[in-house]
């Protein structure tokens, strides 16, 4: 991969001196933003750009060529393709459109182009995209002329789908003065796709903060395993979170668990940050181009007690603490005040202090106390007037904020005049109010927490499916009744209230003698999914006649007889095979808590004990389970054990859809807990 | 309170003619901003400003004088307005600090002035504060130099607490070019208060939209009743969400309404909205000087793909709904695609359609369309090159809206330096992403709505607390145990399930003979709150046997026996006394619903029987109420006529601290409910 960001010689096929061709653009990039190589142009009818000659076929070209870019009509890609490959060429670009994004019917035309790339092992970026830049060696590949004068150089790089995002992108931080790496714009992915530029981002010097744009997910669990594992922070945006995906409307489960849910909730299983707007990407790009924030703790200093109160209020929003200062840092603080009109808060309220070169101290004190993790300095400055203390002061920070490794967010709200200035006055970022700049603080905290507290759990390395899938004669595309189901548990050890399958009436007596009263008969037929609803299930069976009685009144042919348990909560686990994440699993308390308040915890299986634990306790309802108001209080042992089975299950039957457990009744601590129905559409 | 934003003369106290005195910059903002009366600078050494006379008394002024500022040290304050008033003047602003916000033996000083006030009949602004700007007339009173070339007169009105905010808002409406009409810093509001101010400004010609910042609410009600009654947007960023008030923590209903959530749903609940940041106030100004948008359907229009897909996503989570386009429309916009690459949808894509000018044409055809209640256009241009198409762009786009009276939510990234010059384009509004445009129209759109399905209900002009309140004999600062609540609810034909007290086990039994078994025994001791922890309440007795039994076993020396109430839903009603807006209503599901999942809403008091209505619906659990898989339909008849009479004993029983029902037991259809258990803290 390296050689694509960083190749020593590149051709550029489609060029020509017409000044409206796209091609040349590339060329023109190239030159002016000093990329050191040589560069190739090709195109048809040759000629000559700004006396570099063109060449008009390929073949002509008598070098060794690091990266070919394309840039014309789809339709002759693969010939061209095939050439670059038999000289040798191994990175391609292809920026050109007109593939199956384009019209289905192309589609052929994608993999005429992916047997080629095979062939000649060739890796390819696009098609249907500006592809590439790389501002630390002039990189440049877009046909859109760009300008260098506009773009800073810097540690964060930036991978989107399509040019907008990615031209977007670029101005945003160009505006904050945040300094660019690399910039990929993938279009198609229909070779390289994000997880294969984010394994080279993770590992590339340059680049300390990665970005991505995506409108879908190659591979949930690589884009899992490498965010995870990734000793940078990566911020994504994940958008096209309105796409009906296949619904199988036959469960419930299914619309519990919404695309975009599982998207989320994969994300936060490895500590991925998810934004969901380029400005937010923004300010987690200006947090991390700071030290990390690695406590709660937080200093407030305004200098208006405006926004010292909504300094406060956004604290407390996002979970910092506003310890107390120092006695020696209040008396410093003290002998500045005008009319010694400061309350000596945290959140501290500067108004009276009229010295602004004194601020710059204060902030270098408040950053060497000891309980404090970060600081937010809230600015306010006349304009034309302490511009330039103003800039001593962003400058102090930037230097304080790296000597004690403590981030600082400055907020301000410089007027139009002095706005830009503001933001290029040093390597540093801007915040707008105490909101944003706290947000990207708790962003800062959050990132910290993770990586310290970080559970290795590659998603992608565990033991693959075996013999067991074909062991549990699972068939293709039907519902799976209680019988089958329950003798797959067992192999889980998934524990299930005993029962007895029953042929007929004779058989089900029979089995209830053997159980035991009282008893609950089931209709065992796999086509009834919603089995109550559907008058196929009768409980609390006394004895042998209200039994008998039962069997009269059942639908169904064949049965289930199953002791009932009591003395327990009923909560519901679900699994469903995700498109992009593959098998997941749903946790909640029964009935109305997961089906009318949506209280429902979603992750990617299989999980491990902590994460059956993080995920009880993620659903609000289970307060129940820990004894609210004098109630029962569940063995969480057993529950947190039967998640993880569970996921294992799912993660082993690929060919598992969706999977009810609905109840599994949690008893009292040390009484386990047991499956009193399910089902699994397969 | 007209003459206090259009006085005819002026007259300054605290000027002085060195360079750092503050009142000379009041002086001069004045003469900066044209303000054409005479203004009359007061200050004791006298002297000369800029050619104008320093009087060294207020008495030496012999003219009439409309308004006063005060800057000058607090303690002068109450003998400088004595003179004022003796002069005949009536309005005053006292910028100085110093008073009670100071210190709090500084009260004494604030009773002064405001006897003085009061005698003369004298309103004034502040103190502490930069009070008044109207930029109409150039009365412009801050003591800090403000720069009219900044600023641009317009449509919106700013009342906030500090000085801070409003500079910040000034700062941020400028940036963005958005037109000002009047500020106003408040500062402690010793005299006017925010109703005040609002209420002069919902009747003020220039403003069209008000904004308020509030660190505190004077009065709830009278806040309520004017803004549910303006007829112009009223935006409120009500800080200080953080204060830990006067919790009363013996009962848990306080807990469950924290102020900040009244103070939001009470804003709610009048169609008021609020907002959390100065950003998020300064989007929503932004939206409200267009038309308004009045029904839900969105034409989404865009130049990048990516931005397309964004403002699905945005659209899809503000509830917009995109309907396709027309025939003709489609047919228009189809001759101008370059490659015929654009799909027909909405979003509609116009990535392949490179004629800049062909844009606004597009944009006229989306406004006419049927379908079609608002527009969001998602512009991408290049730097240098298009800009004068997207000027031409962004007039039209104020113009079509216009004469279509439908908003347009323009947005696009310039670069920094044509930043602020497309928002300088036209008086037209420029917002960035599709997430912040689409939110900005949900706000106009909601706003639409409310105004034109607003039901009357001034919560001022209720019928005041009258003889009912001594009648009920409610002592102090005490909990009323069942009984004295029961005989409350009577009089308000709140029903309560058949109950009779008892004094002695002898009378109990007695009871439950008249009452019918099953019956509950209760304590009837009203220092006992948590009945059921303690051991004071017994359920399901059936017989006289038991209930010798349970008399043994309860505590207590006074008891209840009741009526058993089987088949029904148990709900919760509290109620609270808040102390910015009085008496509010509290609805939840029973038990976990309300204490672990904070299923909770919240109104003030009284509500009529819509509110009532939307409170259960508001309230995610209450779909067990509707049926919930075949469950027990609940009779909600019953159930909100108990709501709007609980609202009206907390209406007219201000002495009521709190009250807790819990449970109301809501029977089936048509079948009422019944109060099971209730307690008053007053």
């Amino acid at each position: 991969m390296k050689k694509l960001f960083y190749p020593e010689s590149i051709m550029v096929v489609g060029v020509s001196d017409t000044p409206t061709n796209l091609g040349r653009r590339i060329v023109e990039n190239l030159e002016r933003f000093h990329f050191s190589g040589p560069v190739y142009p090709v195109g048809r009818e040759g000629g000559n750009l700004d006396g570099r000659e063109i060449y008009t076929r390929i073949e002509e070209v008598d070098a060794p060529i690091d990266l070919v870019v394309f840039l014309i009509p789809a339709p002759f890609i693969p010939e061209a393709l095939e050439v670059c490959g038999e000289k040798g060429m191994r990175y391609a670009v292809i920026e050109s459109g007109g593939f199956s994004e384009f019209a289905e019917e192309n589609r052929r035309l994608d993999e005429r182009v992916m047997e080629i790339a095979k062939k000649w092992d060739i890796r390819f970026v696009g098609p249907n995209c500006i592809s590439i830049i790389n501002l630390e060696n002039g990189v440049v590949l877009p046909f859109v002329s760009l300008d260098p004068g506009g773009i800073k150089t810097g540690p964060i790089s930036f991978v989107g789908q399509s040019g907008g995002i990615v031209n977007a992108t670029l101005r945003l931080c160009s505006n904050e003065n945040l300094g660019l790496n690399k910039l990929v714009s993938m279009g198609n992915k229909l070779d390289l796709d994000e997880n294969d530029y984010l394994e080279f981002l993770i590992s590339d010097q340059g680049t300390k903060t990665i970005g991505l744009y995506l409108e879908s997910v190659s591979d949930g669990r690589r884009l899992m395993d490498l965010a995870g594992s990734a000793r940078k922070p990566v911020v994504v945006l994940k958008s096209n979170t309105n796409t009906a995906s296949n619904q199988i409307a036959r469960f419930h489960t299914t619309a519990l668990a919404g695309d975009d849910e599982v998207v989320s909730s994969a994300l936060r299983q490895v500590g991925i940050h998810r934004v969901h707007t380029l400005q937010e990407m923004i300010s987690a790009f200006k947090i991390f181009n700071l030290p990390l924030m690695k406590g709660p703790n937080l200093a407030a200093i305004s200098r208006s007690g405006g926004s010292a109160v909504m300094a406060a209020d956004a604290a407390h929003r996002y979970g910092f603490r506003l310890n107390q200062f120092s006695d020696s840092f209040l008396k410093f603080v003290r002998q500045k005040a005008r009319a010694g009109v400061i309350r000596m808060t945290n959140p501290l309220d500067l108004g009276d202090v009229f010295d602004l070169e004194f601020y710059r101290e204060i902030l270098h004190r408040a950053l060497k106390e000891k309980g404090v993790d970060g600081v937010l300095f809230s600015h306010v400055y006349l304009s034309g007037i302490d511009v330039m203390s103003t800039k001593h002061l962003i400058r102090a920070a930037k230097e304080f904020s790296h000597l004690y490794q403590k981030p600082v967010a400055l907020c301000m709200i410089p007027n139009s005049g002095e706005w830009f200035m503001m933001r290029r006055a040093a390597d540093f970022p801007i915040f707008t109010e105490p909101e944003d700049a706290l947000k990207a603080l708790s962003i800062s905290h959050s990132y910290y927490k993770n990586i310290t507290d970080r559970e290795p759990h590659p998603r992608t390395q565990f033991e693959l499916p075996t013999q067991k899938a074909q062991e549990s004669e699972i068939r293709s595309h039907r519902v799976q009744g209680p019988g089958e189901v329950f003798e797959l548990f067992r192999q889980y050890e998934i524990p299930v209230a005993e029962y007895r399958l029953a042929k007929d009436h004779e058989e089900a007596l029979e089995a209830a003698g053997l159980i035991g009263y009282p008893v609950a008969l089931k209709t065992a037929d796999s086509d009834v999914v919603h089995k109550t609803e559907a008058g196929g299930v009768m409980l609390n069976i006394g004895n042998h006649d209200e039994l008998n009685e039962a069997l009269q009144g059942i639908k169904g042919d064949s049965f289930l007889v199953q002791k009932m348990v009591d003395d327990g909560h009923e909560v519901f686990i679900g699994g469903k095979h995700d498109p992009e994440f593959g098998p997941v699993i749903l946790f909640g308390m029964g009935g109305i808590f997961v089906e009318a308040l949506h209280d429902v915890v979603i992750r990617v299986a299989p999980i491990t004990e902590r994460e059956a634990g993080e995920m009880i306790d993620g659903v609000r309802g289970s307060a129940l389970l820990k004894g609210f108001r004098g109630g029962l209080k569940a063995d969480l042992d057993a529950l947190r054990a039967c998640l993880v089975r569970v996921s294992r299950l799912l993660y082993e039957h690929r060919e598992v859809q969706q999977l009810d457990i609905n109840p599994l009744v949690v008893r009292g601590e040390g009484q386990g807990c047991q499956v009193v129905d399910a089902k699994i559409f397969s």
